[in-house]
């Protein structure tokens, strides 16, 4: 237990990549790629042309760029989402016991430890070696070659203190390569993370705020710094229960922070806050490139990295992507607690669906109790800001996770005068349909207009409902006995695949079924004859 | 041409099967199988097991029943749209042809022409004959074993005519097997088909009005039984537009009706304009059991049939079926007729999603030319009782077959404050969610509550959008060439796989990703800091 890690947990991302290479996860690329124009257009293919069950971590040993220049730092893509099953790998659990594993680690958060050296400070880099040569000895590739403006740091993970608790946030925000010793920093909200404690530096007189990027950490630290942590409770404690052993932090060498021992690189410097600087164009988890606009930017004091670093990155961007499928999973873990918190007891299944950038579109399947559950749903979780553009709640024997089964209930379990209501929103600056892309981004700051909002759908039964519309299950099962018998093409079910009762099927109905399986049904034909009634004028 | 095929054709329902086994669409069953307990789930499984491309049509020679009684008479199901393929195999075309084969069809309607005799009239059962064994002698299959309450019809294709012009309506409607000479009868709808002749047939003060019930015919036939045809055509005249000849009709042996001279097999007699009958429950499209009811009902005069007839069927109820696409194509080019009426000429596609039973949601693709356009598709459909509950319109370059692809429209294209309207509607009365279903089915009918309603919604863009966040067209089509050498895994790309301009893009974000591709990105981090400007207070 003395190396940090807890219950044989991932040291460092070294060993992840290699239970990831053992788990048939990890293609290795040896061919020499460039990292501004082949990287991740490669990698991106298996987001548009693959099943998400077939895609793979990339890890990119040969690494040069359009300059002509050759890195001894390998690159690795994907290896914390790229699938479902690839972020289970990444907790050491199943894909169906993620959501546990993170109840259980919010409920239990391990304090770090600080410890005296750790192998990030195997070389550090400042001075005039820094200035000569900083930010382009890293392999920092180009998310959308064609349209971003430069390399960002995609899975660089941002850490900061409030100036008066020291309390750290880790935070994953996008950064800039500007200079070999400037990044930009887009973080999205003031109201989150680096913002509150940029505000806070600022109104208590300091021109700067000292900050460290940690890039390369085990998958733990790696999925807290994208997930909403209350503001007084740490990342670091999150990550430590998630391992089942505290996080060993060493402090930063040129500012008064503590980063992750293992890390394989921290970027150690200041944040401006004096002046901003213009960034973007960055392409964005909507599916649009996000606009250009004035934001923070960090002047470089340190570079420290392993003796053999392995450089990470998200693959991000247009969804379904690595970041999606984080931001999904970190965002249904933070409504499920805020749903409990709220004592909603009868929460099934929270989903955010990725190809709306886990953003947009929630479904929440709930086991129905009462006609006002889903709309306590949507109280408990709008006002905090959980929903994105469109929120639905299913009912059980629906599938939260299938778009087809949610456009069937939303066919035929709501009705709009009834079920859908609309409510003004918190504003996604990233969200192009707010206001004119020509205008000012800022515009969507004001107070008033231009308004963002939410449309809430209710799409569970409103009563009992007739049976689903299949065969039932016993013959339903007979028929897959003929089924393989006869050869036929080999089957995946989808649910639902036999008829059952939702309340409404009476006894009569039940009898009449009977005979008719019996072959019996022209007793039900005499019934009908000796009850019939006149038409009605 | 004199045997009543144009331009080559199917002559009747054995010429088609035979073409879908040459096309490896057919699956030949010679196990005897049970019409009441087996049939139904076992072609039932491959709407829940497969992938549509995969699906096929069923032949059965040796069916038996839940009584022992053994039937010389095969079945065939999924015949006339099992897959899209399956259907454009039915109209003689590739799928994407569907649409204008039938925009042509519709515009050109070639007459019938009644001939002497046919085919059908091989064997003709009346009197003491049909009395002691009638309908028995034909297979009609349980559609949904455990829940329907009798062998229905459900590719019955019902003949009537106007007692005043004499023009003959076609139309598909279930026909539940109640004795040896008698059939229930749903149409769903007063307002449609058979209900305008029945009502028309009682205010003339007939006491039953004269009807055929055609089963087993080449699929222009089939297809246009199901379609909405002005109430002043025939659907006879459009089916001989679609085979390119005029159909070939023979009189009734017992009732004044003109049917196909090549059908498999008539049923002739009388609906009672006197009495109802309780009909139902039955699984429907909806994918719930429909209720009983009090409905039509058809007494037997004669069964007329080939010699070596093929009985047909559809497989219907839960979604995706063969109905729901026979369906959803019916409808797609209904409402792109009446769009067309309304000028409306930037309409790209309409989609009727399966799922929702090719009724509840609608998704229509247009060129969006002005603010006003979704409106205008609205108000030319809603109307005429085109759109079922959801209708959304998407821009050109959103797949409105591709259900994700629409969950990604409405997350980033829409405001739900602006671009969601909600209206009453016409109501069906298969939707289980407008009255409590422990109330009357009639309920349903009256002129105020219960409401039924349309959610309507502009998800275009209003304005321009910056680029899809995706690397542009050149790197990825480098990245297809390397995956390939790369030797992984088989690409099946979905749209869209690379960046494109949605028109807000200037020349400086243009000349920035050039410099980035170069790797000059430097050169911008430069320019940014010449333009710092300071934080605002």
């Amino acid at each position: 237990m003395n190396d940090g890690r807890g219950n044989g947990y991932y040291l460092n991302l070294g060993e992840y990549i290699d239970a990831l290479e053992k788990a048939g996860k990890l293609v290795r690329v040896k061919e020499p790629i460039n990292k501004d124009t082949q990287m991740h257009p490669l990698v991106r293919l298996q987001f548009r042309g693959l099943e998400e069950k077939d895609r793979k971590a990339f890890l990119f040993e040969n690494v040069v760029d359009s300059s002509g220049r050759k890195y001894d730092i390998p690159v690795v893509l994907c290896a914390m989402a790229g699938s479902g099953e690839i972020y289970a790998l990444g907790l050491k659990c199943k894909p169906e016991e993620i959501a546990e594993r993170w109840a259980a680690a919010r409920a239990n958060p391990i304090a770090p430890r600080v410890v005296d050296k750790g192998p990030v400070h195997d070389v550090v880099i400042t001075g005039d070696e820094l200035q000569k040569s900083g930010l382009s000895r890293l392999p920092v590739p180009i998310s959308t070659p064609g349209f971003d403006n430069a390399p960002y740091l995609s899975a660089g993970h941002w850490i900061s203190k409030d100036p008066e608790t020291g309390v750290h946030n880790v935070g994953n925000y996008r950064g800039m390569v500007k200079s070999e010793t400037r990044i930009g920093c887009f973080s999205g909200s003031s109201e989150q993370g680096i913002g509150i404690h940029i505000r806070k530096w600022r109104k208590a007189g300091h021109r700067s705020m000292p900050v460290a990027i940690v890039i390369g950490v085990p998958p733990n630290v790696s999925y807290t710094s994208v997930s909403r942590i209350p503001y007084d409770m740490c990342e670091y404690d999150v990550a430590g229960s998630l391992a089942g052993a505290p996080l060993e932090l060493v402090r930063c060498k040129t500012v008064d922070l503590l980063v992750p021992a293992q890390s394989e690189i921290v970027i150690e410097g200041h944040i401006s806050l004096e002046f901003l600087e213009m960034e973007g164009p960055f392409a964005e988890f909507t599916g649009f490139m996000a606009k250009r606009d004035y934001s923070y930017f960090m002047d470089v004091t340190c570079i420290a990295m392993k003796k053999r670093p392995i450089f990470a990155a998200f693959l991000s961007q247009f969804p379904p992507s690595e970041s999606s499928k984080l931001r999904g999973i970190a965002r249904e873990n933070a409504m499920r607690r805020c749903l409990l918190e709220d004592g909603m007891t009868n929460i099934l299944d929270i989903h955010q669906m990725e190809v709306a950038g886990s953003w947009g579109v929630t479904v929440i399947k709930i086991k129905r109790e009462s006609d006002r559950d889903a709309q306590r749903v949507f109280d408990s979780l709008a006002p905090k800001g959980h929903l994105g553009k469109i929120a639905i709640v299913v009912d059980e024997d629906v599938d939260a996770r299938d778009p087809l089964a949610i456009f069937w209930a939303l066919a035929f379990r709501m009705q709009p005068h009834r079920d859908v209501r609309i409510i003004d929103n918190y504003r996604n600056v990233l969200d192009p349909s707010i206001v004119d892309c020509a205008l000012d981004r800022n515009a969507v700051k004001v107070e008033d207009e231009p308004r963002s909002s939410l449309l809430l759908i209710d799409a569970t039964r409103d009563w009992n409902y007739p049976p689903i519309a299949l065969p039932n299950r016993d013959t339903m099962e007979q028929a897959i006995a003929m089924w393989k018998k006869l050869g036929l093409s080999e089957l995946n079910l989808k649910r639902p695949w036999y008829g059952y009762d939702l309340g409404y099927w009476s006894e009569e109905d039940k009898s009449e079924a009977k005979l008719a399986l019996e072959g019996r049904y022209f007793e039900t034909g005499e019934k009908h004859q000796a009850k019939r009634r006149p038409f009605e004028t």
